[in-house]
């Protein structure tokens, strides 16, 4: 009944954009939090004109970004958004859908800094190798999702073997004598080798087992793989 | 009351060796189960003999084996021993230290089957790569486990440097007049490789994704680290 007379009320003051949606926050503001009615609204307001599904993947991204993906709860993402876990299913069929939006993102995020290397094969392994360090949470996402079916979301699978593709296409113009299978091979290798140096700098660093050789290799990544990877 | 009927009745039966952590199983027997008093009491006897704590463990590497760490759940453990949590909670302080003892087995495991392996460095580095293919579960913990204190357990941080160090030794052999700064940048190099290529052949598995090149490697790896990491 309360509801219903708040609904009133609100339809009444903003009936010009009144809809749904925005009928829980009126109800929300005027019972439980006593926040002020009118920000509230355009603050809600302004999340569907800049695009609801966008402002979810941001909070989840950030939520992934600082903690880890099993700390991305739906429930939570809507929450912070201010709008209803059906408002969410609107835009995500499933958890599945929002970490491929974050893989995608992800993805986007590794390949624009790339823009700013330095045209050496050094380079991009170093830039894979801090992105890593960088965006722990996000990159376990990019390359150790065991669980997502990649035939789902081919544009996806698209971005992820562009990463691969990029080192073969490197090695074939660094070894161009080599025959296809050894560049083949050796692509995984360095494939290996760089994703490998990103686990032992990670783990080293948050068990607190920093040795003077890791901090010179993570202050020298280029350096360490011409001497390593690429020599 | 009915309790204190049935002990007494057991007590009267195997007077000869009744103890209180018995006496759950007697209770156990008569009330709910109805199966063979006598059978299940010498199937609880022969755990207590033969160590409970080993038999804890090795139902806990089970489930770890075939399914994950996270399966790992103490009642469900206790109750696959015949034993109650509290007893459980007898032999291990919590799941971390339970968690140590998967990690001190698997080192144990994994240094064990490099006794038949010919004593060349490609072999060793075929030998992980095998445990981490052949174990996944198990070797994500004894080398992913980002959250134990491995401070806590001085032996297993033995066990772990003792990795590293058989690189460290066996590239000091392989190539012996490098400066000691450069075999160490060579070992995380090795080290990472190593453990790369097992994350690799894992998910290309898992998602389906092999490739020609791939099962090649996974065939014959020590062909592969002889051309890619110790050639």
């Amino acid at each position: 009944m309360k509801r219903k007379q708040n609904k009133r009320k609100a339809t009444k003051i903003f009936d010009h954009h009144i809809h749904k949606s925005c009928y829980y926050v009126y109800y929300d503001n005027i019972n439980n939090t006593g926040e002020c009615f009118q920000s509230k609204h355009s603050f809600y307001m302004s999340y569907h004109k800049v695009n609801l599904k966008e402002q979810l993947v941001e909070i989840a991204w950030e939520i992934c970004k600082t903690e880890s993906w099993q700390k991305v709860n739906m429930r939570l993402v809507a929450e912070k958004a201010g709008v209803s876990t059906t408002a969410f299913y609107r835009h995500f069929k499933s958890k599945t859908d929002l970490k491929a939006e974050l893989i995608r993102r992800g993805f986007q995020l590794l390949y624009e800094g790339m823009k700013d290397v330095t045209n050496n094969f050094s380079g991009y392994g170093a830039h894979y190798i801090r992105f890593g360090l960088d965006y722990p949470h996000i990159y376990d996402l990019m390359f150790g999702s065991m669980d997502l079916d990649m035939s789902l979301y081919p544009d996806l699978e698209a971005l992820s073997d562009a990463s691969f593709g990029g080192i073969v296409k490197g090695l074939n113009s660094f070894i161009p004598d080599e025959s296809e299978n050894h560049v083949m091979i050796k692509a995984y290798n360095v494939w290996a080798s760089v994703h490998g140096i990103v686990g032992i700098l990670r783990r080293s660093k948050w068990q607190g087992k920093q040795t003077e050789t890791l901090e010179w290799i993570e202050n020298n990544l280029e350096e360490y793989l011409e001497m390593t990877t690429f020599g």
